[in-house]
């Protein structure tokens, strides 16, 4: 029999577990013969003691079989993750992007928790699309087109769900090894063959300096590796939203913005770096070499018909790619906030941004809380902008006045001023890309 | 309403709590609003972080006032704790001893667990002998004769209770703040005003080294004397067994004999310590004058009478005094180890001496399961001791062949044997007591 107490007694002690000791407890915490109480006393060890290479691989595999796992054959597939941000409408326009350079991306996404939106819930705002498909159905699409997204099943690595939520409730969710683990396990369990991540950096993101984010983004790549599979990290800012949308609908109104050329530049920018990254561990093609290929494909509206295959594909109404204003549901109230003098602006914060949607309704409190896909947010002044007096900062889309109260304090607090003319602390010119790694 | 994440994280963090939130964590662990799995990961946060000065006395006060509080009125109560030993028949001597000393001493005593015997089994071997007492009769006892020994109330430090039983299952149990809260809060709970610590060192012992006894000593007169008790530890040696006799009947009548003034010295002396350390917290007298005091009253019969008052007033047969033999349950069966060659006994491991003891039927492998009262060994021959061949080294009464064949590994690995003539590693001259904290 498995002797949890010993187990958790070595790794109290600063100790390494062998594979198949670490085997056996994922399995007996799966099957609930090991208790919530004294997994979490071994989670609260590891925050303490880490986890080392063989151990933190070896846990990594048993998370990502502890349930069905996905296979594609012959199919090589690319897999993007996301330490998720406000306003990250990335995925809706890099997997359809990267399938046009020629990658096999099958992407499975989770909703949106805390104060980041989740590109399930912004799907969810296409007619028809059809965010949950089954493992044949997901597996044909990408062979037949290409790409596909689906919302993350529950079979896949079941145990590391499990393990998440009992972190999440014991003050053991920000450990090294445990991040990594959780994030690589699902991607293995979900059959991609290569990872890029995206790990962003930033006020508005979990990282909120370059050191930790680094931290990340290097101990993910190097799990990956060692666990066989290629894989590269971008370090990305998000210290103010990206793009000028928060929202579900809105979001995707601004992803199909930046497919038909026009849509913020930092959006842009990023998609095109995650998807040169997807290239370059896919193929004989450099990093710079691949990001030339995705901006090409994005310019000439490759990307664009690719996104509406894709949605098309899954069931969903096509004329957002042509008309999202009149397909996708968008609230009808709007209410401005002014700059009250003139000013340049110093800081957006992304957290109190994303905050305050969440409480507009675009978010969830709690985990299967239902969300209002059409609220949402324009941040129309930007880090370093100036504003004359009276000039619209940010323009909000609402449906329900009580929740609009609970959540202008979140916007208002949101923005830092200086006097106008003053240099912004910030340059204008942001620097999307901190680093890369792999 | 209490925030437990954020209790767990900042201890996680090596960061300290208030009096207050201290209060509210032990108030919701002990309603079962504060759930297992999240006092775990508390529990092992505090393995690695500590509990401060302030923070383990708020900790061992909200124990102690988790349930019922007994108290004594007027009433000065002196109240000794060991850590536990195998073969500590220390308890039913010196609580009388201490009595005709003066001192008023309310013991509560719990069940025997793991290799080491407990009180209130031991008791139990005497006919009649009530082990439960009412609060009421309790301290009614402790004013009329001076002493009375009780189980352990579950109503006493409920929170105490479940805190160590989670401990038992989540690799917590050797935490040092943890440790003495547990201890100390037992004591506030029962409603002494002065502690002396036996504090156990050596193979037969939790604390196997002295370093480790010692730091366990000082903590332990430190805590209670931030909450205001008056307290000294006697660090003594369990590297073999105390006395002779190891069992409950079997240490009933060692203890008898040493009353009578006979049996072995290394009890004898052990008792006339505590005892002293007793009176010297409780008097003018100096440690060695209350030495001197109790030895004389050991010596000249009052304590043996004290022994018969406390047994017939809890309801017990008190010709245990005079013919114990006749009186108590002893095994018929009798099974002797012998010397295979002419030798000097280097070591007797008393941890094994314990575990086959518990074998035989006289401990317990788990919380509730019913004693063997009869059984129990008789070491001959102690550390540096000689012994011929064919001598009788151990001699073993038992009740079932099955269990004797269970325990016999145990007590013949315990023996370590240098050739005759050869000194032993360790002085004939034991010495009984290592240090003196207080």
């Amino acid at each position: 029999m498995f002797d949890m107490i010993s187990f958790i007694e070595r790794k109290r002690d600063g100790g390494a577990h062998t594979a198949e000791e670490i085997r056996e407890f994922v399995l007996n915490f799966a099957s609930g013969a090991v208790p919530d109480y004294q997994a979490s006393a071994w989670l609260m060890a590891v925050y303490h003691a880490g986890l080392k290479g063989e151990e933190l691989k070896e846990f990594t595999l048993a998370l990502a079989q502890s349930g069905q796992t996905l296979s594609f054959g012959d199919l090589r597939i690319v897999d993007k993750h996301s330490t998720g941000g406000v306003g990250d409408k990335v995925t809706l326009l890099l997997v359809p992007l990267a399938a046009t350079c020629g990658v096999k991306v099958a992407k499975l996404s989770g909703p949106g928790l805390g104060f980041t939106g989740g590109t399930v819930d912004k799907l969810e705002a296409i007619p028809g699309f059809q965010t949950h498909l089954s493992s044949e159905r997901f597996s044909d699409q990408v062979r037949r087109i290409g790409c596909a997204i689906s919302g993350h099943s529950a079979d896949l690595a079941p145990a590391e769900g499990k393990f998440y939520a009992l972190r999440d409730v014991t003050g053991t969710v920000p450990s090294l090894p445990l991040i990594c683990s959780s994030i690589v396990s699902k991607k293995i369990a979900g059959g991609a063959d290569a990872f890029v991540f995206d790990v962003k950096c930033g006020g508005g993101a979990f990282m909120e300096d370059y050191e930790s984010a680094e931290k990340l983004a290097r101990a993910l790549v190097s799990l990956s590796r060692a666990l066989g599979k290629e894989s590269m990290a971008l370090i990305t800012d998000m210290d103010q939203p990206l793009g000028e949308w928060i929202g579900n609908s809105t979001e995707v109104l601004e992803a199909v913005s930046v497919l038909r050329g026009e849509g913020p530049k930092d959006v842009k920018e990023i998609v095109i770096n995650l998807a040169g990254a997807m290239v370059s561990i896919d193929s004989e093609l450099s990093f710079e070499e691949g990001c030339a290929l995705a901006r090409k494909k994005l310019e000439d509206g490759s990307a664009l018909e690719a996104f509406g295959a894709m949605i098309r594909a899954q069931g969903g109404d096509d004329r957002v790619c042509r008309t999202p204003e009149t397909i996708l549901p968008l609230a009808e109230k709007t209410h401005t906030i002014s700059a009250s003098e003139d000013c340049t602006v110093q800081a957006v914060n992304a957290r109190k941004i994303g905050e305050g949607v969440k409480r507009l309704g675009g978010g969830r409190m709690s985990l299967g809380d239902p969300i209002d896909l059409s609220v949402g947010v324009r941040i129309l002044k930007k880090n370093g902008v100036s504003a004359k007096q009276g000039e619209a900062l940010l323009e909000i889309l609402y449906s329900d006045d009580a929740k609009l109260a609970d959540a202008l304090p979140y916007f208002e607090s949101a923005y830092t001023f200086g006097k106008a003319n003053e240099p912004a602390e910030e340059t204008v010119q942001r620097r999307l890309i901190l680093g890369k790694i792999g």
